[in-house]
């Protein structure tokens, strides 16, 4: 019998995304959806109706699920939890600060807000135990922070890491679109600068690959400096990563390492995983987002470019391209939500 | 009385360039244009005139000077350089390659081609004497290197420098156009490779930034390790920058070090300099290369987000914007060549 | 001596063009400065920094003129408009509503908003008369409309027209930013709709090219069919346009009479009027919006691709290209005020 | 069995999208790869590998079948068509002139040049009759053209057609890759003129809605008047129409009669055939390029914004968006061998 989720934040480009990636998932079914007042009572079809201009407020390329149109939209603020085993929250970092937590007494919440980013999140017993939820919350990482972590994990793992400096050049749907990336701003134009993104990137590659220790985790050692910023492309971050490794590390080494990770997840045959987690690409024109962010649904990691850095100690540097709004965002949050049952916590 | 120049390559988008940049000039006057054979004897308005359909093939933002539009194209094979007191051409490396060295018996060049980027080519006086030539042939760096070196270049001066790595998303207008970017490889992309430009990059920095010895040049001995890729921006490069300095160099110390480069050039008041080399943002929005590329008529580099690299020792970061087409070629050309005839090469 | 002007709505992107529309302006001198009461009392160049980032919010690419950062904002609701010769209006529609009557009881108002679009606004004595006002307020046409009626007029006088369509292909900064255009919506597409655009077209068309009876105007008699749509184009609105003419018009006069409208205007020798109304090109590449929008400081309307229409009896059509942020909106508002000027009307 | 197929050209654009096209198709294999002598005798997987870059020469958004990398590619100047079923033929108009006619003595040819299309093309039987050929060779139409007869065709068999105008926006992908559109001419632009399309909308609309007389075809009767743009969009052309009907039509009546169209083509089938071959939208920010392109794998054609057209007797409007490599091209192409197949034909 599959599991029943509530999408909340339904009506927005992210939880719309969350829609799409819960379409006919062979574990999970969407048995309700919340939204804010504005919208409850309506059925789906008609919130994300715009009575102004005629036009539906729907924000993705895939067409919504039929099935879900006239599902009737619940208000969020009083979103009865019964018979429903997984929250997916697409609500606003604000909004997720004041029902998040309402909603993990009772049920596991896979979060997309930064809200509870930074709270050892991972450690779920430790949240039911200090808290006495029932549920959990599970936050998800920075988009920009995902594909960097995922093409650092078998270097670390196998080299250790010194140091390491990225560049992105991110999509534009990372923005969301309230309003988002104005278009004023990025036709024939590179944005320098997103706002607190650089200090998440750093914070939460040391977390992710950190370890757990007794009352919390123990980050990764390295420093990481991260300049980021929003190309003129719809989807899919651009990464361009230096780093030192501890113990040398050849280009044919660490192109390997890459290929082979990932095996054990391939293995638990989880609906939402990628066949490879990372593709590793010889052409030195790869990746590129256009052509690569769509890869296995969105849900690998592209790599290209792997060569020696010259300017660092044991240096390596490499181009990747990640699905922000998949990998990094929705999909992403199902990929979790099955990791998570087949662990037992769901 | 005006200088008499020639312009070779004058109807290819680089030549036109030139055109602009010599447009009223007050010490050049444009006495002579050259180009294929198939322009030959045309003048330059019927040269530009695509007799198929009647589409002036003429690639700049601005109007040709309509005091070209009568002139008449001479064979660049067989260009008599009598009275003509400087080259600008603007050929491809294999034809610059033949031609470049003729002209040079008698007539300085200034050349946008790469062909004899390598050839210690500031030695003026060491070619003169080496080849028995006349003329010389300068030629100009790489497009993407001018604006890095000239970021780093009081840096270097202060504080030294001991590696440096850089990320750049360059404009479309640095591949040409025959065909250049193909418009379906940029929109919505990032291409994260341009054939060949890391090496210049490395290499010219050095280079640049090095100091003349007996017979030649001591490049900068710190590594340069570039990662250049192309974005969907028609002009201006935008690159990311990292380095470790030699000495302790705060925030505050880098930022007035540019801000304070190129006094001494600006006392020459050189029509083509811009009024201050380097233009340092506080804005962390900036710079952008829609917005500041133009800026002094597009010969400023303009530089933003200058912090702290916790990722390196004595690390520092920042953003820069060089124009590629102007600074970086026909503009800076001719600012080269007031500077070679106010130092009395010309 | 020079009329004193004041700028409502200061600190939004039409208001800010038209502190640069008005920068060393012969005849007006900004002398006031006003928008909502979050801005009040600050100087301009703190209302337009944004506290959180530290970024400046202003919008156009020219920077903002140095004169007025030091200018303090005054509250739009209470302003004083002693001393006052004209005011520039750029707030929204709403607000508009309920201020503009207000200043209009005292002082020309030139309005950006469509609030009065439709009240036969060029009588401007008739505004005086029935309402009591010392002042008027003179809308400007949508920036789509405007150069539409530019290019149809000379047509319209000479020939007649019968009938007219047009399909637009609009620039992205006709929307405003907040949000405006959002990029998501608009990279590597096309949006086929623009709400209220065509409406709007349609009628004051036929208003502009009316004429004046007893009370009120009396629009052209023509119908005109506008299908209006968004194209990823920063600035400049690109109408493709068909018409059929009472009159038997050939190509050559057509173009004639488009070169040769404008003639009495020019004389006038207006500051910001362009050298030329219509510059009407024989490459049928032109015109196009990048190439053209800023062509006589953006107040000259582009024609080309003037050809017959087969479809239609008497049938011509064209291409035209007319920059919507300078003469179809600030530029066009300062030109409007320079005519009332010599017209005695300020 | 499979009928066996050959494409001609294959290592171009419109080769690979034929690759695509054909890829697991259920009726078809490809069995021959033919191209330059530049080509001949590598596999596939080589012939389309740039050895100065080390990058894969391939243009589609999809990977190249794996099957066919291994492929070895033949000289279509010396093709044997011995075992061929049918030819699919990509190749330049000039070329195809030459090699076309002699495919066709002995095997049907579906081609995408422009060189054949004028030629009575649908008449099979004549072709073979006047020429004594087994083969013959069926042009494909143009790819803006493919869009507006399929949306004109219900009306046209309906209400009849009087006049019908049209203004294209079309995808930056029609223009190929040889260079194709070059980036620098689209970026932040429209350009208001593709050689030669005009003309051809024009006829091939009058030929394809036209009906068989003896020795010929009879053009349907109304004109066609075309203004045709490329726009920033990567795929998809975008149509803006307008038609006078020669009997009275409602919207309601317009938008059923596309609805309905097609339908017995539905009932064949055909593996290729979309669903529905118009979808007509209600909302009226639909059409768009990039969300409607892909529908049905880019067979149907969407329509939407039907509404009265003021200035026309019985006058109609609509938008349209058909994509241009897809319906348009080569998917169109295997449709067509699809329709031949089932008519006994190939």
């Amino acid at each position: 019998m599959k599991k029943r989720v509530a999408v909340v934040g339904a009506t927005g480009i992210a939880g719309q995304q969350f829609l799409l990636a819960l379409d006919r998932h062979p574990w999970f079914e969407v048995a309700a959806l919340a939204a804010s007042e504005r919208s409850a009572d309506k059925t789906y079809g008609e919130a994300i109706r715009d009575s102004k201009t005629g036009a539906r407020r729907w924000w993705c390329n895939e067409e919504p699920p039929e099935s879900m149109l006239d599902l009737r939209v619940r208000n969020a603020a009083h979103l009865d939890l019964d018979g429903i085993d997984i929250v997916f929250s697409a609500v606003e970092s604000d909004v997720a600060r004041e029902l998040e937590p309402r909603y993990a007494k009772t049920t596991p919440v896979i979060s997309n807000a930064s809200a509870f980013r930074y709270e050892d999140s991972g450690l779920l017993d430790l949240q039911r135990r200090r808290r006495g939820w029932r549920g959990f919350i599970t936050p998800l990482p920075n988009c920009t922070t995902i594909g960097l972590v995922i093409a650092l994990k078998p270097l670390y793992d196998s080299f250790g890491i010194r140091r390491c400096l990225m560049t992105s050049m991110q999509g534009i749907s990372g923005a969301g679109r309230s309003p988002g990336v104005v278009a004023l701003d990025i036709v024939d134009n590179v944005i320098p600068y997103i706002h607190g993104e650089e200090e998440k990137v750093a914070k939460e590659t040391g977390k992710i690959l950190g370890h757990l220790v007794e009352g919390g985790i123990d980050p990764a050692p390295f420093p990481v400096s991260a300049t980021c910023t929003r190309a003129a492309v719809l989807e899919g971050h651009t990464e361009s990563v230096a780093l030192s490794t501890e113990r040398p590390c050849s280009v044919d080494e660490a192109k390997q390492a890459m290929r082979e990770f990932g095996r054990d997840l391939a293995k638990l045959a989880l609906p939402s995983a990628p066949r490879q987690m990372i593709i590793v690409h010889d052409d030195p024109f790869r990746p590129q987002p256009r052509l690569d962010r769509d890869v296995d649904g969105g849900m690998a990691t592209s790599v290209g470019r792997v060569r020696a850095d010259h300017a660092l100690e044991n240096g390596l540097k490499f181009m990747l391209v990640s699905h922000n709004t998949k990998m990094g965002a929705a999909k992403g949050a199902v990929l979790v939500a099955e990791q998570l049952t087949v662990g037992g916590y769901i």
